[in-house]
């Protein structure tokens, strides 16, 4: 039995986080944290959490006394904290980008100066289906940006084999990737009936993927545009491949079936998956399409923003850290339709 | 273990019910059925049910092998696929209305001729909050309309110690309610920012909402209209009611803390509660308001018209009659935000 | 040819008067005004109003020099600008509640201190199907609230013929009621799939309906709950009423063919009429049924709350004002479905 | 004045070419039909087309008796009637895609035998900012499909230039593009808090556009996937295109000015155009954004699928065949936010 805190609680991937330790069967859910929501209860805040307990305001001696820690803060706001968890030799699962790059460098251009430099670049990239080993040892992970999860478990495969030429990858996402802040774009009726791109040719998930996809084998300078879609929670990725070679149905479809047989949380689907599909799991469907036509490799991959995007894959991996099953604590947990 | 058949699975509240008894820790599903789309996988058609299994045609013959089943057809071709599970032995929760009324030519008045005239009237109504001992041991049990499951909640501790004049009960439930068929008035850009009033003067749940009522010491005329609004899961009660007699503000709040205090699927909160908080769960929340002003008493009740207000309710009541703990199957299972 | 300011333009009822102002035959837009986003242009903000002009700042010397001015500036700060245009002579609509309600004591109780005490009272109550002759003469009217439109169009015939003995009005509002002002409530994430009733026993426009009310010859205390629903514009008013005496069905029809057969703004329906169908109308839809079974009296009515519910019936105020039809600069505008 | 008679009125884009008609003021609506709903009126079932007139059975003795036809009909079925229509000298606008392909055999591929083999070919391609001159001088021309529109109108200022390599074309519709047959795809319950990708490599658009991209200059094999997503009008278009050749960002800026500086209806903007701008205007509003870190060229374009994507483009094609100005009976209808 592991004892967790949950930083950052009373946003929407954290109340997810946080519910879902609670549930789990071999962690305990120590403490949650907030900042201006402190001393109000989790479960009043997002009833469906049904956790009764008090957000606390961070406080790193009190907070530290646990054996991990969920850190669900912004970027830059993060690392600060992640630096005196890991002081303390507490384990943490970090969802900003703080420790998603390790190139200093491109961090700096993206985000600015980066919050606790000594640390930085230690974090593993936590997308356990391409590095459930190295997961599995550390104490630092870093848990993938939402866009990047789908579109590496899209890309990934393709990416091994050297298929990529080159790559579009068109993102949608529903309105809670854009955090709990009341703003003018999340307003109920800006976002109604609209749907708009947003951060073209600069959003940060893109040297993040373009990090991933390289590591891999595919060293890509990739074109990526996320847009913004009037539903609540739910992330489609469309990936336009151009190949570098050569190759026959059959080498893509082994490829995909290699990658992915053995996956609990990854499904392979003839028809393209929509997001309802996989809302509140912690599922990535996806589906493989080479267009004689075109001569072009699409793929379609769906998660959940908040669950495989977010709160479900730090949950995945602290189950891989702790050396437990990674369906743990996340399966039976359905709804409808 | 007692292995459970759901007839008419392919339906909103029959997948649910079937995703609710397949993850049961003491039923075992033994049987899914469907009309049109016999053969088909029900996750194939709903897959966050994750049930692996076939949609059969029913089979009287070979669907009767169960101890208990859930039947999700419409009313009045109910009947006769209940009486047939009757006949040989099988327990049966009804979801459709055919065993709700007791009063045949009501029955007759609201929905026509009955499809198994010998067992008119022999359901027990499966609301547990106010018949659990009944459930217990009944064979048949007749699960609740959605609408009369909240409006009953909200208003039987005011019907017990007479202090209902006359209510007015204003309902709004999402589109799920309408059924699964395609039609006009379910078509997304129909039902999409448009709400409308429907069924005024003439919704068959008045009459099993009075039958109940007067069960509990209140026999009233209601008025009782329901709307459809734009979402896909959830129903709004608001009760106006005028009491009979003077009242003291705290007998009102004591009424419903005797009635709910212990019970594990109704929660009383200060304010009016949404139905985002109880979605896909089997929670019915309420809330209760003497206004000083008017002198009417308001409550408002908020369910998952798939959930309590069918499905979840269905299984509830299977847990009673199994002497099981009524939130076994039911509870972990939850969703953001 | 009347040269019109609109003050609080930026605001959602604002930008349809506006444009709508803007588009009209008889009147010359002078001037938006808006307080954060002065320097902006209009049709940026608010695409679709197709308003070229940049909004200035409120400086009353120099939008006082116009014929008319629309005020859309929220309640206690709309009355002393107001009083600053009356002085110089400007004929105003206020779309705020400052002036609607004749009782002080009644505004103190509800709103806190007025703006402008000595204006208090001054205003005409703005809803042409009630007050016509008065508001052709007035200099300064007071729009009246949504929910009063539409519920005192839904229960005038019946006030006037002595008919109501209690009324019920249950309400339901789409989100742009609540304002452009980002917060918690309008987040798309809270209220997307969610309903809820809220400011039960104490909305500000329950003495506005029952002075109306009073002023047709019904002086009721009236119970108003109003909800909030997941679409953006549309309201739908359901009232229930219990009939102070007995009544022929005939009378009832006669009664409302009476009162609106020549009004062009309002339409009788067989059936309850959905938002949608008035959506980006000046139109109010009513149908009227006379329950036999309980003896109550429903009418429900539908407009879009920020065109007859604000700048709609703000615009028809104007017209009736100086003299043109009543449609005028208000049909010809429809959209779809 | 030209006498005008719109076929298939009762569907989405047909009951807006009828309201569009009907207050055109150079033309007068002298039939709507439509099959099953023949003998009810337009406006019982578009309430706000304000359409007050029966809709009838097809009869092409009767209806041919007009200046001109709007036909909007499914493919396959629509030919025959032009014909008739043609035969007596009846000027068409046809809504399908019966005459948009100019090659038999690819019409063939994607379609299947063609309704009048004899007047295949024979209609103009009617984009008006492509085609103006031809239109102006045609009996028979072929309304562009929605996505068509929308993407043509983003690549023809590259296509012309010469600049495009390859294409990538990410599109995405709102629900009422799939017609107003309810169907398991448009049930509220499926499209709702859903999205998905469809006919993936196979839809019928894609030949349209690849013949319009060649009459442009630029015969390419394009990629085209569109998407449902749960509004109910609006259609963006993403498209990626890499260049053929080195280029400025000044060329191309000046591409765009020089295409579309005084269409009336395309709009350039700088940043990436949401859906709701342009909601039931005839408005393609476009973004042009040359990423220098990819070398791609990103081309944004927005519509309402039924306007510029249907009925609003028929109606510019019969303002240009009858040499009005574009705008007429376009503008002036606006709506909200």
């Amino acid at each position: 039995m592991a004892r967790v805190a949950v930083l950052g609680a009373s946003g929407y991937a954290g109340s997810i986080a946080a519910m879902l330790v609670h549930r789990h069967p071999f962690f305990e859910l120590a403490h949650v944290t907030a900042r201006s929501e402190a001393g109000a209860r989790l479960d009043d805040i997002h009833p469906r959490t049904r956790v009764p307990m008090e957000l606390e305001s961070w406080d790193p001696k009190v907070h530290s006394g646990v054996d991990a820690a969920l850190v669900c803060w912004p970027h830059r706001a993060a690392a600060p904290a992640v630096a005196e968890l890991r002081e303390r030799g507490v384990r943490v699962v970090d969802l900003s980008a703080d420790f998603r790059l390790t190139d200093r460098g491109i961090y700096e251009d993206w985000y600015g100066a980066h919050g606790a430099p000594a640390l930085f670049g230690q974090g593993v990239y936590g997308l356990p289906e391409l590095h459930r080993e190295r997961i599995a040892g550390a104490d630092l992970v870093a848990n993938p940006g939402c866009y990047p999860t789908a579109a590496l478990l899209a890309l990934a495969p393709l990416a091994r084999a050297g298929l990529i030429g080159d790559v579009v990858i068109d993102a949608k996402s529903g309105v809670s990737g854009a955090g709990r802040e009341p703003t003018a774009a999340t307003h109920y009726v800006a976002a109604d009936e609209n749907m708009v791109p947003y951060k073209v040719e600069r959003h940060r998930h893109t040297p993040e993927i373009e990090q991933e996809l390289a590591g891999q084998g595919a060293p890509l300078t990739i074109t990526f545009t996320p847009h913004l879609v009037p539903l609540a929670q739910g992330e489609l990725v469309s990936c336009y491949v151009t190949p570098s070679r050569e190759y026959a149905e059959e080498e893509v479809a082994g490829l995909y079936d290699d990658a992915y047989a053995t996956e609990p949380w990854v499904e392979l689907r003839l028809g393209p998956p929509g997001v309802l599909e996989v809302r509140e799991t912690n599922y990535c469907r996806l589906s493989v399409h080479c267009d004689g036509r075109t001569n072009r490799i699409l793929v379609f991959a769906s998660i959940d923003n908040l669950w495989k995007g977010a709160a479900g894959q730090a949950v995945q991996c602290m189950n891989v850290m702790y050396g437990l099953g990674e369906t743990t604590g996340l399966d039976g947990i359905a709804m409808f339709p």
